[in-house]
């Protein structure tokens, strides 16, 4: 018999949570449920709740079978009349009411926005709703998850970083329907919005056979420089190091909207390894968000260990520190590292104690990266997995 | 005598240095000529000289005649026959000859590219050229002080960051001559790239009465939200922090090109009166760059203390840490902060122990900020100098 529930239990604990992506209208409706149902938890004398995902390590896994991050399907019930809940319902219900008016008014904001927007002193009381922005984050990353949805598509967003450069035409239907090339704007490119859902960015037409994503904005400019999406029908993004969330939601649309392989460009270290796994397997903190954020059939193309051998570029190594060394050893751990060209790329960082970059290329020649490295490799499907 | 030499001494180190702009063939030419006096320093059975500038802080000061730094006019002199400075003479002529390369082919390199570019092992020896990125980092500063410019010109940058947005036409007469105005490309705006000179970026014609300089990339997102661009006929700079130096000298460009006024807005505490500082008088570090990245004319819009008041945000300030209260006593101390509006502005922060961000505005709404505070304060010109 316990063994029974135990099994119906581990079940339900191993089922995963089912996102699918909810237009405005949608969201409008689900935060107008979720209030109903307050509303009449509060008129039947019962305590109001509100539910959201686990987010907890514990509830995070690695699901091979897409090759992302996920949530399982289990749930935070939080209860107005808790003295332990009391605070954050309140700060729920507040942030939500926002998103809410934000979704109805088309206006987008700001974390820090959202966090002073809604700062005030309660009626009557010297208790203030927000003391701090790490308080109106976690609610609103509460919120988000409750509504089993992406912050941005509340309308509320973190800073934006990173440059898009290519033959992609896109319009910005949310600001005069402004139509653009994204190479015809100079070498410098389009700046990245924070926010890029399909209902304020179109992305019309790609001209392009696929999407190379660049760890440092001096490679994006070399590349730009050398005129290498042009000669290779390339679309470039830059990142500026981690990727912003924008980045990676433009990204993702980019490869399921317009079918554009996804290749990663990255220094061959432990920082642009990480930046690599969360393009293509998301981060363990956004589980829930792979759905939208995630790229798993993305490949690495460079800098890699072999690399190194083949171009001699021995003298421009650097030296591993004890912190990358360490950084390395946790990353031959994941389940999501375990391929074998993974690991054998690892050790061999480990075994030779170096790290290598993407500007070390410039030994050869300031356009060597972008006449044979790049080209070369891409043709000859030269990739990490 | 030994009186009246000192004076003529005196005279001599109170010389500012007169720095104008170079163009292309002016540089090239400059450095051809560098090379032959070596060359014929070295026929001569002499030790060749390379001059620059002295950039230490004692050869620093805050030309207040004009309202930005400056450096006198006092050289360094590196021979290749001194023991000391045989390296860093090595490494001067190796970067002086990579330059002169990079303005022949019309390249652009990174400071980390023209670090791998040269780095390699001398022969018949184990001595590196570079054996990390400062020291060419450093002769390449030697070098744009020795020919008076900076390093932009030379086709050697840093790393890109800042956004433009607004109705500027630019063309980019090195890429297609691609013409895009920057009000066109969506709510993004333009990438600014680290160098836009005017041989590579053209400003072509601005509709707009003032140039709006704004710290955070949050702020800059709700004004283009807003359409405070458009209904104030203002152009807007984002820089997100500390603004690199493309930005500094874009801003610079739009001023003096262009005649356009030049308001910031910070955060009203000493990260963002630093960045108001650095537009405005440059900084120590780049003394002798003050001519190309300085404005002098710049004043600062916000956020005050004044707004603290009269917009009644005590709730929404935040207390000023210990780092953040000995920073703003040194900036009392500096001598381009001694207006007695900043004295006050200074004081009343410290008195009241309090700090205020661009954010806090979205207290009142999310667009009061835009359609409020701004446009009063900059009508009745209510700036700080």
């Amino acid at each position: 018999m316990e063994e029974k529930k135990d099994k119906k239990q581990k079940k339900i604990e191993n089922r995963v949570v089912k996102i699918r992506e909810k237009n405005i209208k949608e969201l409008v409706k689900s935060i107008e449920e979720i209030s109903k149902n307050m509303i009449s938890q509060i008129r039947q004398g019962k305590s109001p709740v509100f539910k959201t995902l686990l987010r907890g390590k514990g509830n995070v896994f690695y699901d091979e079978k897409i090759g992302y991050f996920q949530l399982r399907e289990r749930y935070n019930f939080r209860r107005f009349l808790n003295i332990a809940h009391a605070r954050k319902f309140m700060q729920t219900t507040l942030v939500m009411e926002k998103a809410y008016e934000y979704l109805n008014e088309g206006k987008t904001a700001a974390l820090r926005e959202i966090y002073y927007d809604l700062k005030h002193t309660l009626p009557k009381s010297k208790e203030n709703t927000f003391e701090e922005q790490r308080e109106s984050d976690n609610v609103l990353t509460d919120l988000e998850h409750g509504l089993l949805t992406i912050r941005e598509k509340l309308n509320v967003h973190a800073d934006a970083k990173g440059s898009l450069y290519g033959d992609i035409t896109m319009q910005d239907v949310k600001h005069n329907n402004d139509i653009f090339n994204a190479a015809k704007i100079g070498r410098g490119g389009w700046s990245i919005m924070s926010h890029v859902e399909p209902e304020e960015i179109k992305i019309k037409k790609i001209n392009a056979d696929y999407l190379l994503v660049v760890e440092t904005g001096a490679m994006y400019e070399r590349l730009v420089e050398e005129n290498f999406p042009k000669k290779n029908r390339a679309i470039l993004v830059g990142t500026g190091g981690q990727p912003s969330r924008g980045t990676r939601r433009l990204i993702h649309r980019i490869h399921y909207e317009h079918k554009l392989p996804v290749y990663v460009f990255t220094d061959g270290d432990p920082y642009g390894w990480y930046i690599y796994s969360v393009i293509k397997f998301g981060s363990m903190e956004l589980a829930a968000h792979s759905y939208y954020l995630g790229v798993p059939d993305a490949k690495f193309v460079g800098m890699t260990m072999r690399d190194v051998e083949k171009y001699k570029l021995q003298n421009v190594t650097e030296k591993l520190k004890d912190t990358d060394i360490k950084r390395i050893k946790e990353l031959m751990q994941y389940p999501w590292m375990q391929s074998k060209e993974w690991q054998a790329e690892l050790k061999t960082a480990l075994d030779k104690k170096i790290r290598i970059e993407q500007q070390a290329l410039a030994n050869k020649s300031l356009s060597f990266v972008a006449e044979e490295y790049l080209p070369k490799k891409i043709k000859a499907r030269e990739f990490l997995p």
